[in-house]
């Protein structure tokens, strides 16, 4: 394992500190925020630092940088009150990315991608119509973060709109089925196939995948991955414990 | 498309709206949080909300609920001031997702799961073993959210540690070289692999995926990903938009 300290991280050039950093907290999730200026002017930017917050109410929150890009997303929202979160599939990815370019505020960044502009009724804020999850927001609150002068806005979810496949039984959105990406550091677009899903984490009782075959929508796992599961209690407890 | 409202979401039965409502924002990082109380009893939990907050200094933040499961985390982490985050890989999915198990505060979950306790010199906090990047984190401050009762974590990276195999010359961590995982929901466990990284994005000119030869410690992308770039400007422009 290789360790770098606190100094030796602010030591770093500019350039590697960042794609050090930006990578080290794991996989990010890959969303475009559409939002809408009061003269009509529609934005689009990528965000990796949306976050469920709470599901009652719906709940969630992303991080913004206000001094910098995207400048046109913060305005936006503070002007109108809404903005939409839409999910970002291995097709859309170079679209995707080129949305951080610094555009001028004049400038629509779905007029310089393939993506499209979408509307619901009764809704003014653009939807990315090549999403497959598409989430309607409004803004409820923001926290500034003082001790790197971020804003964590928060936002409740108004409206929802998905892909009917991705939806289990159980109401859970299997993302790898509409190809869904996720974002490894500032600029690594990466595809995720599921493993497994965990039935509910109880003390002493091992922990196992769902059963596949009653959850019909998942695709069966494929080959490599090893079926059988693990202990999850050290070797060397009493089975007696399970029984507690 | 599939739509539901505010409403409708709040009247779902609550299985349904947590696990809906958790699988809607995307992919999340799947670490675990380690930390030790005062008494020297160790805690391991599973989570899915942290984000990079900044890099100079490099700060992360993720969202807790201190009145549910984990609350040995937080109260470890207000008694001591300090915790690590650890990567989970594809083989510690199932341990991972035990330590959501809501165990007394007496038990350790490292007592329950194969996972395995490492020190490093002159840090008192326990790190996962098992995990290719480890971090040691120590508490900045806290950001209530009032809507819904859940406290914004803020803290500094101390020291990082990581899979030296994994970095790549421009700092990058490259997180599937490990089998890092991602997850879907509250309990989809997801292996992500990379698609495609791409150049700073620069207003009117087409977005790049890097030269995969130059960053040769990037596998080469599989066969069944398109390598032809996209244009990233709509077809009825210009060309002379470029030069601008």
């Amino acid at each position: 394992m290789r360790h770098i300290s606190k100094d030796s991280i602010s030591q770093l050039e500019k350039v590697k500190r960042l794609n050090l950093i930006n990578s080290c907290t794991g996989y990010k999730s890959a969303n475009l925020i559409a939002t809408k200026s009061v003269e009509g002017i529609t934005n689009l930017a990528i965000f990796s630092s949306v976050t469920h917050l709470g599901s009652n109410p719906a709940m969630i929150g992303f991080i913004l940088r206000p001094t910098t890009v995207p400048k046109g997303t913060y305005k936006n929202i503070k002007e109108t009150g809404f903005f939409t979160v839409n999910h970002v599939t291995e097709k859309m990815i170079a679209d995707a990315h080129h949305t951080s370019a610094n555009y001028d505020a004049d400038i629509s960044e779905f007029s310089k991608t393939e993506l499209r502009e979408e509307y619901k009724p009764t809704i003014t804020t653009p939807f990315v119509q090549e999403s497959p999850v598409q989430i309607h927001c409004k803004y409820l609150n923001e926290y500034h973060i003082k001790e790197n002068d971020t804003i964590h806005i928060i936002a409740t979810i108004e409206n929802l709109f998905f892909n009917e496949n991705l939806q289990h039984e159980d109401g859970w959105l299997q993302l790898d089925k509409a190809k869904v990406v996720s974002i490894n550091g500032q600029d690594g677009y990466c595809l995720p196939k599921l493993i497994h899903r965990f039935e509910y984490a109880k003390p002493n009782v091992e922990t196992k995948p769902f059963s596949m075959m009653v959850h019909n929508k998942v695709n069966p796992p494929e080959k490599h991955y090893n079926l059988e599961t693990p202990p999850r209690r050290k070797q060397n407890e009493q089975s007696s414990m399970v029984a507690k």
